[in-house]
């Protein structure tokens, strides 16, 4: 097989470390695999370097940004080669430019348009293991530095695999797999054999930490098989796969929640067409991704009152900008909550199924737990608490859903 | 003016420092200059990633050590492009590469072949500074990485100042210029205003630190006048430069000394044609460089001493090698002893005065410090010594060749 093994950063921390990585390389070799292996900076080289950048700069330029982040992963392809040689096995780093990682300009959150792996292949026929800087890639023209965002080393594993035509791309990380919800909220989590991309690519929008999302976009749209599976030891891990029959007998896979919301509401907006079009440009225009969105219908025709949800990063931003809008179209004014979560459940049994969302709203009444705002989709239901309630919400419908039982 | 700047690692050891020569630049640039900038890494960096590669590896790949070694400068580039844009002035950094600094594929030593600079060009005339990383570049074919060995950014900066045609290459060090002999030796040591290309690679060559022998080799050849001078204070360095009529004056310009050197010698070798010629070959073809030879005339024509000194990091290897043949050859047996150092006195005034080599050995012997080999050049004097005299060597000479009187 052509296995691409990917090792994020807590996997390659220190010297010791990264020898055990290369000892499970060439143990994967030696068991007749052919190997390309992509890595991260070792764990707290990135934040160094972008602590760094804060001092030297109030605002660093996002161009030199990338260049001196791309570094850190370069020191970890070295030395993981260099310790793959020691074990008796040829190994080769790359950049991610010398692997032909080639992305578009938007620096800091760059996307990747081709790889041109002709390199990889070559030095994969001449028997080396290939050892890839994760997390950057360059422009075509002018040759500058990218990097494609945080967790972007998952999403070069994954393009890397579609690339060179991988049977399995593993994603190495610090926890056997997928849960069916964070086990540190609910002991009686049960790592998830198996899940499709969809329910995956759900989970890692909804805040479950263990795959980029865009890594994930990437594996569906090209079918590249996907194991999340733990460096520390030899467990199975989770396979990211294709929707088969089998998945859709489950109901509700698993539980998420993201507390890095903030909840803006528009309060008393003359109830006119083209005022949600109006505000939301103008978000959109500042590169702020908003959520969840909910209109009141005004009883009286004449008023309503918009919620919707942004990044907690960007709020302050969005409640400018939303404040001076509001003055603009008359409304009486804006509040902003930033104590609030989302809690969603997940499932592609969700097509086949009924009765799921209302169970899920039932559960959290029973529990006297508001819902401030609902959004749904073909496989997910999220709801809009109190962030007091997130473990609360998360352990009642886990238990609900008979998620522990598999 | 297009001015040159090179920052060594101490020059950008912190986030302070860097803060600093970003102030400096702007300065320079305020007073009517354009100005490119290569930068090593932050002291300590470059010993930090070679630690770690060494216990990664017993035996790390060059190729993949010059990639890790690579990533240093990068950093500084990054962060000293940042300082500069918070100070208002428009940066830019750009990697070996990137500024078409293209090398032989010597992995860990390569040499310069050319510098295809357009992007520096193109980035001064749209009013940038260029921070460039030096140290580092690029093979033409496979574009691998490749550095230029310790020092290297020293001859960085040299050469992109001959491609650019710059007016000036200021070499910014932690001390203020050139000086007579290292001051901590002799406090009396004076910073030398002016001193010719050949004197300066002879102390480069003889033990100097304050500039890389191969940089200075580059200056002479293409007449890149170089400034070697403090980052720490506005004193003015000294300038390294084509030699003139005054220069001639001075008959000794500095004292050298080197530590870092170890004596081999083959006892009664029979004294036949063809030996030494055997013996240099094979440490040659060991890539290990001799320096002092000195062959006796043996007394009854029958056997010789041969002996040679190499630098003591070559010392064991050259020592079996040069055992294997002195058991082919019949000689006696082969001594090593790295309790030696080399002391040397410059000056391109020795090329119209006498009397300078008898002066020295004259000095020496007055204070019964033996003279163990000798070796001489058009431009200066280097004695053998044992190491406890070193100390006392350069002061005696400093004393005897009024070299604090400038």
């Amino acid at each position: 097989m052509l296995i691409v093994q990917k090792y994020g950063g807590t996997s390659v921390g220190n010297i010791e470390r990264i020898k055990a990585v290369a000892e499970r390389i060439v143990r994967t070799v030696k068991e007749g695999n052919k190997v390309v292996v992509v890595v991260s900076a070792m764990a707290g080289e990135t934040d160094k370097l972008i602590s760094l950048a804060h001092q030297a700069s109030s605002n660093p330029s996002e161009r030199e940004m990338d260049l001196l982040l791309s570094s850190g992963e370069r020191v970890t392809t070295a030395l993981l080669a260099m310790a793959v040689e020691e074990l008796g096995h040829k190994a080769i780093a790359l950049t991610g430019w010398q692997a032909g990682i080639i992305t578009d300009a938007v620096h800091t959150k760059a996307k990747i348009e081709k790889i041109t792996g002709e390199r990889v292949t070559k030095a994969l026929n001449e028997g080396y293991v290939v050892v890839i800087a994760g997390f950057q890639g360059i422009t075509e023209g002018e040759g500058e530095i990218t990097t494609l965002g945080r967790g972007g080393s998952d999403l070069s594993a994954v393009a890397i695999a579609s690339a060179v035509n991988a049977d399995l791309c593993e994603i190495y990380t610090d926890v056997d797999g997928v849960y069916t919800t964070n086990p540190n909220i609910v002991p009686e989590a049960r790592k998830l054999d198996k899940i499709s991309y969809e329910e995956m690519f759900e989970l890692a929008s909804l805040g479950a930490e263990v795959l980029q999302t865009r890594s994930v976009e990437f594996a569906m749209k090209y079918e590249v098989p996907v194991v999340v599976r733990s460096s520390f030891n030899n467990n199975p891990g989770t396979l990211v796969t294709k929707e088969d029959k089998d998945m859709e007998k489950v109901v509700v896979t698993g539980v998420a929640y993201d507390k890095n919301q903030a909840k803006l509401t528009v309060v008393s907006v003359p109830d006119k067409p083209g005022i949600a079009a109006k505000l939301f440009k103008k978000i959109a225009d500042a590169n702020i991704v908003v959520d969840m969105i909910v209109q009141n219908v005004s009883s009286d025709g004449q008023a309503t009152d918009i919620s919707f949800t942004v990044p907690k990063t960007d709020s302050k931003k969005a409640l400018e900008l939303t404040e001076e809008i509001a003055k603009e179209l008359g409304a009486k004014g804006v509040n902003l909550r930033d104590d609030i979560a989302k809690i969603s459940i997940i499932g592609v049994g969700m097509r086949t199924h009924s009765g799921v969302a209302a169970q899920m709203f039932e559960t959290l009444a029973n529990h006297k737990i508001n819902i401030m705002a609902i959004s749904t989709s073909e496989i997910k239901v999220s709801c809009l608490i109190g962030a007091k309630y997130t473990e609360l919400a998360v352990r009642v419908l886990h238990d609900s859903f008979k998620l522990s039982e598999g």
